[in-house]
C-alpha cells in the first residue's frame, strides 16, 4: 500500500494555496457499529463546514473500535464500491462542502492484508493521497503486552501531499513517536504535519502533548493530532486531548477527553516568522550529522 | 576546539561503570566577579559531594555573567596554569572527592578565538573530555536581536564521554534544539544527555522543560539540564529550572528558579527497562530514513 502523493514541486499543482484557514478537529466517539460511526463523522464534519472550516481532521479508526476483533469485519477495499462506505462519505462531503478532509485512519484491505490507512481528500471529492501507518506500536509488557503488528501489515512509504490548504505531511499515531519523519516532511517543505492518532491514558498522559509540541518547534511547522474521546467502545481505553499547535510550540486549539469539535486558525505566516527569529536550518551542522531519504 | 573523547568501545575503558548512583545539578547564582563564582560553585560542588553525589553538573557560563563584555576578561587558556583557575578548581575537587565533575561551560581562549566550553573530570582529577558548543544561539528580532556568533568560535565535534558514571554526550545550551545531535549520542551508546544551559525567559517558559523531555522519550536515555539561577548578574534574564529526566519522560528533579542544588537517583536499568517496554530502536525504518554521522 502506497501513497498516490510524491513530494512534487508545488508548481505542479493547480490548486490555489490558501495559507489562512480554519482547521477543525473531529474528536468523535467511536461505538462498535459501523453505520453510527458514519453518520457521527458525517454530522461533525457538515458541522465543522458550516462553521467555516477548510481543512477537516478526523481520528485513527473512527469506523471501529481500536480492538483487533473488528478490524477485518469494518475492513474496506478502496477499489470496490461496495465496500468502501467510509471512503465514499467522505468523497461525496468534501466534495459538497468544498473542503479537504484528512480522513484520520480506517482499516482497508488488500491482498489479504489489513493496513491501518488515512485518506486525503481535495475539495472535488477526488483522493488526494492515502497513508498507511509505517510504525506500528507494539508494546511489550509482561501480561500486558499490545502488538498492533498481529493486526496491520506496516506502510512503506511517508505521504507529503499538496492541498489548496497547504502542504501536508501524514503520519498516524506511532508514527508520531519518530523525530526523524517529521523532518523528511520538514526538509520537503510542509507546512503543517497531521496526525491521527489515539494514545492511550499511559503514553497519552505522558507524551501526546509532548511529542506534539517537540515535532511543532524542532521542525518550525504547525502540527495537529487527532483522537477519538475517551468514551469511545472497546477495551482500549483512549487519551483524547485532540489539538493543534503552531511552529512556536504554542496551542492553538485542544479538547479535553470529550466528544468535541476543536477549530483553530492556521496562519502558515507563523512558520515563516519563527524561521526567520530562530533560523534552525540555517545553523544545522551537515558536517556532523545529516538524515537521509532513503526511500 | 576538538573533543579529547571520541567514540570507543567501553571495552577499551578501565573504569569500572556505576549504573546506579545520585546526580547533582547545581543551579548557582552567577555574579560578576570571578573569585566570587569560583567559590560559590566550589562551595556547591562540595556540598553536593558530601550528599553522596558521584555525578555533579554546573551550569552554562558559571564564571561570569552571560553577556559579551564579561567574556575575553574571564576567558581560561587551558594550557597555562596561570590563566585557568575555574579549570584547576573543577580538577581539584573532582580528585579530592572521588567525583565525576561535567563542568558546565566557561569561556576558553584558543588561537586569538573564544569558544563556550565544557570540561568534563573524571574522579582522579583528569580532564576526560572537553566540548565547545556546536550551535550558537543566534536569534534575530528587530530591535532585540541576539547573536552568540558574535561572541564565540562555534566548536565543531559531537562529545560522548565514557566516565565510571556511564557513557555521557555532552552538549550546550541551544545545541539541545537540534534532535540529531542526542540522536548521535544515542546510536553511540550513551545512557545521559547533559546540556549545560541558560535559557532566556521567554524561551525557557516555551522550551525548556519540553525540549528536555522530549530528547530523552525519544531516544530512550537520561537527560540533564543545568542553568544558572534568575538572579544571576547580567542583562540577560535566566529561566533557570534545571531538571533530570528519565527515558519515559519522568521528571526526576527540578529547581525552580532560585539557586539550589538538586540531587536525584539515577538508575541506568531504567534505560533498559524503557527500550524493552518500547523496542522504538527496532521500529526505525532505515529503508526511508537515516541519520548518518558525518563527522
Amino acid at each position: 500500500m502506497e501513497s498516490t502523493a510524491a513530494s512534487k514541486p508545488k508548481s505542479e499543482y493547480l490548486v490555489p494555496r490558501i495559507s489562512q484557514f480554519k482547521i477543525a478537529l473531529c474528536q468523535l466517539l467511536v461505538t462498535t457499529d459501523k453505520d453510527t460511526n458514519l453518520n457521527c463523522a458525517r454530522n461533525m464534519l457538515e458541522e465543522a463546514a458550516d462553521k467555516g472550516a477548510k481543512l477537516l481532521i478526523l481520528p485513527e479508526m473512527w469506523v471501529c473500535p481500536y480492538s483487533h476483533e473488528y478490524y477485518a469485519k469494518c475492513a474496506e477495499e478502496l477499489d470496490k464500491e461496495e465496500s468502501s462506505q467510509a471512503f465514499s462519505m467522505l468523497s461525496k462531503v468534501a466534495s459538497s462542502r468544498k473542503i479537504t478532509i484528512v480522513g484520520g485512519s480506517i482499516p482497508v484491505r488488500k491482498n489479504c492484508k489489513i493496513y491501518n490507512t488515512c485518506c486525503v481528500f481535495g475539495p472535488d471529492g477526488k483522493l488526494r493521497a492515502k497513508h498507511s501507518k509505517l510504525h506500528l506500536f507494539d508494546y511489550y509488557e509482561p501480561g500486558a503486552s499490545f502488538k498492533e503488528s498481529d493486526s496491520f501489515t506496516a506502510g512503506d512509504t511517508p505521504t507529503i501531499v499538496d492541498t489548496d490548504v497547504g502542504r501536508i505531511g501524514i503520519g498516524i499515531c506511532h508514527d508520531i513517536r519518530f523525530p526523524e519523519l517529521a523532518m523528511l516532511y520538514r526538509a520537503k517543505g510542509a507546512d503543517l504535519i497531521i496526525y491521527p492518532g489515539a494514545f492511550n491514558m499511559s503514553t497519552g498522559k505522558m507524551l501526546w502533548e509532548l511529542e506534539t509540541k517537540a515535532r511543532a518547534i524542532d521542525n518550525q511547522v504547525f502540527v495537529a493530532v487527532c483522537s477519538p474521546c475517551r468514551d469511545s467502545a472497546g477495551s482500549y481505553t483512549i487519551w483524547g486531548h485532540s489539538m493543534i499547535v503552531g511552529p512556536s510550540g504554542e496551542t492553538k486549539g485542544r479538547a479535553e477527553h470529550e466528544e468535541n469539535i476543536v477549530i483553530a486558525e492556521i496562519d502558515y505566516a507563523e512558520n515563516q516568522l519563527q524561521r526567520e527569529l530562530f533560523p534552525m536550518l540555517n545553523q544545522h551542522k551537515e558536517d556532523l550529522y545529516k538524515l537521509l531519504d532513503t526511500e
